[in-house]
């Protein structure tokens, strides 16, 4: 291919400010300087195209108004789900549709450690460790295995589907660092695997309508499809009123799946604007209308007031009674049980009493948790895992 | 809702001539007098949005160019995988892809019958007329289980993915009328589990290019997304050279999906044609770029030349010597198999054998069995499942 027409330069402002040029690919990741050279580019006229999660789920709330202003687009296909052309099926293929709820393994390199958990029944640091040493998890793995990069995505999915503002800050999220080999060993054994999910619902409380949104180490059922999406793979459930459950499965993450989704989007944009001409063409009927100032304001639903049934890892002194005070403490709290196994016994050391509860509001349950572990037979760091299930 | 100000009719010519009507949604189904109607609607500059399958595979080359030159779209996201907004993703998402490989359960009451054979080891027959009492079968099901609707779907999808035009009379197919209990409980317990399977690939032989497209019975792996997809279920797998394998799982049928994805289209069009302003709306840069002079004459490459593995049940006289035979006239063949299994003894009647071989081309299969049943001992009703792998 003949480049020797095509200008180069070291500097990006060059690019973002130069007249002649009509859209912005924008993929160095993070919050600064992309945010500076993406709200400059869109001062300057032009379409902006980005892989950016925590661009997009930390400063959207300042680049699309800025882009509504400017008459120009923001496309972010590859900021959730890598190649697979979730927003857009999001935005337009279900735009029919109220959404009822979202479901997502949003995260590879989780997915990758927990499938890698579960083959082998291997302990996290060990698969974090071989994890980093093949390039699948960063130096500092925090923003993946603890949930943020699964919360920025979740929270841009959750302002899609919802027409909400985007609330990064606001998703209640955990990782998977305290995830066992025994733990992903006692789940299947209750008929589950653990996936690191994010997700989102409507709800209507009181007249007011708000949004549920979560990050957490998940119990799926088997049988249900998003719990076979394995290694590197994403997936994203959508369900709505109209179309019920669909699934989108591909790889969430790597160049050449990104490149496939950005490339959608410039093409989305060029198809609109017209044959690539240049200077003053303004996007007034985007094909990607995410239209900044027609999203609410909707509060987040209070973590306490999410409801979930629960998978409790109790570390307790083998003693006579102790599950009974434990039960005792729950009934109390009007949660019932669904299953109870202590397998193994020790005398001297702490064992694991593992609990499967039926439906209760995640502050009941705390209130009903921060009672157990002031028992003296039981220790203070408890797993709590929470449950879905699925239509699918 | 106030409806006073719209005019009723019980002629359909009215609709389709109208001169301040913008589009036309056509639900009726099959041939005629949908052809008509679609194409009346197109020569007075309507947009078309369309849930029918037969009218696009069938007719798909008369309207297209029709409708590009009248400066209107087709809207079809319903004839195809229902609800899934699949043919978005095709078009749209995935269009830096080449498109390497195209797999789909297109055809709900397929597989609602095969779900139900495998979970209650019943009979073909059986489930067939429980799936017609609650109606998820149609009084005449040959459509349907002969797998003529799934080249429908699969014919409009291998168009779109390679730019060739649509040849639904050339694709290969076979229905699931045949496949027993006793077969789906083979296959399960040699890891597979059988679904009715529209398959498209791309070739390219001698320097030319060849589509390959057929529909029929297929061992997929248990561990196989695309295996879980169960009941009315639909799935598109869609494998690109950059985004690597994505799945599309949801409803494939039904009025709630269908409409969901007809408003879908509806919507695309409305956008980009502007405030729904009636009379000379052009549509000149169509976010659904299916355009008709753009697509290749693409030859279908021959059923003899495509290449499987196979899944083979013999009815064979209980006699010594008799796999030894049917082996060798495999070997003279060069197929190699992968597993031979003959479980039912009887001094009388016929029992079945089973084998597994590994990839050979149809054409050199074919003759094979075509020795193979002039053998005194091996009945004539040879039961042929080709088996493939997935990447996911």
């Amino acid at each position: 291919m003949d480049l020797s027409g095509v200008r180069l330069t070291d500097d990006a402002n060059d690019v973002v400010t130069a007249d002649d040029i009509d859209l912005v690919i924008e993929l160095i990741g993070g919050y600064e300087p992309a945010r500076t050279f993406v709200a400059t580019a869109i001062e300057h006229g032009k379409h902006v195209v980005t892989a950016n999660k925590a661009l997009i789920a930390k400063h959207g709330e300042e680049l699309f108004p800025l882009a509504e202003k400017h008459g120009v687009a923001i496309g972010f296909e590859a900021a959730v789900g890598g190649g697979i052309p979730c927003l857009k099926a999001l935005r337009e293929g279900l735009a029919a549709n109220s959404v009822e709820s979202l479901y997502g393994i949003f995260n590879g390199t989780c997915n990758f450690i927990l499938t890698k958990m579960e083959n082998e029944g291997a302990d996290y640091m060990d698969v974090l460790k071989e994890a980093q040493e093949l390039g699948y998890a960063e130096a500092d793995p925090t923003f993946d295995v603890e949930g943020i990069d699964t919360a920025h995505k979740l929270s841009i999915l959750a302002s899609m589907s919802f027409g909400s503002k985007i609330k990064f800050d606001e998703v209640f999220t955990e990782g998977i660092s305290k995830i066992t080999a025994a733990d992903i060993e006692a789940v299947a054994e209750l008929g589950y695997r653990i996936k690191l999910l994010g997700i989102a619902k409507p709800h209507c409380v009181d007249g007011v309508d708000k949004v549920e949104m979560r990050v957490h180490p998940t119990l799926v059922p088997l049988s249900a499809q998003i719990a076979q999406v394995s290694d590197s793979y994403n997936a994203v459930m959508v369900s709505g009123d109209f179309v019920e459950h669909t699934v989108y499965t591909g790889r969430g993450a790597g160049e050449r799946p990104t490149a496939s989704a950005v490339i959608a989007d410039v093409m989305d944009i060029a198809r609109v604007c017209g044959n690539g001409a240049s200077g003053g063409v303004k996007y007034l009927a985007p094909p990607m209308a995410y239209v900044a100032s027609e999203r609410q304001d909707i509060a987040t639903l209070p973590m306490a007031d999410v409801q979930s049934e629960y998978y409790l890892r109790f570390m307790v002194q083998d003693e006579p009674g102790v599950i009974a005070a434990i039960s005792s403490i729950l009934a109390d709290h009007r949660i019932s049980l669904e299953a109870v196994s202590q397998k193994e016994r020790h005398a001297t050391q702490a064992v694991p009493v593992i609990m499967l509860t039926h439906a209760t509001t995640e502050g009941n349950l705390q209130a009903a948790i921060s009672r157990i572990i002031s028992l003296p037979s039981v220790q203070e760091d408890v797993l709590i895992l929470r449950k879905e299930s699925f239509g699918v």
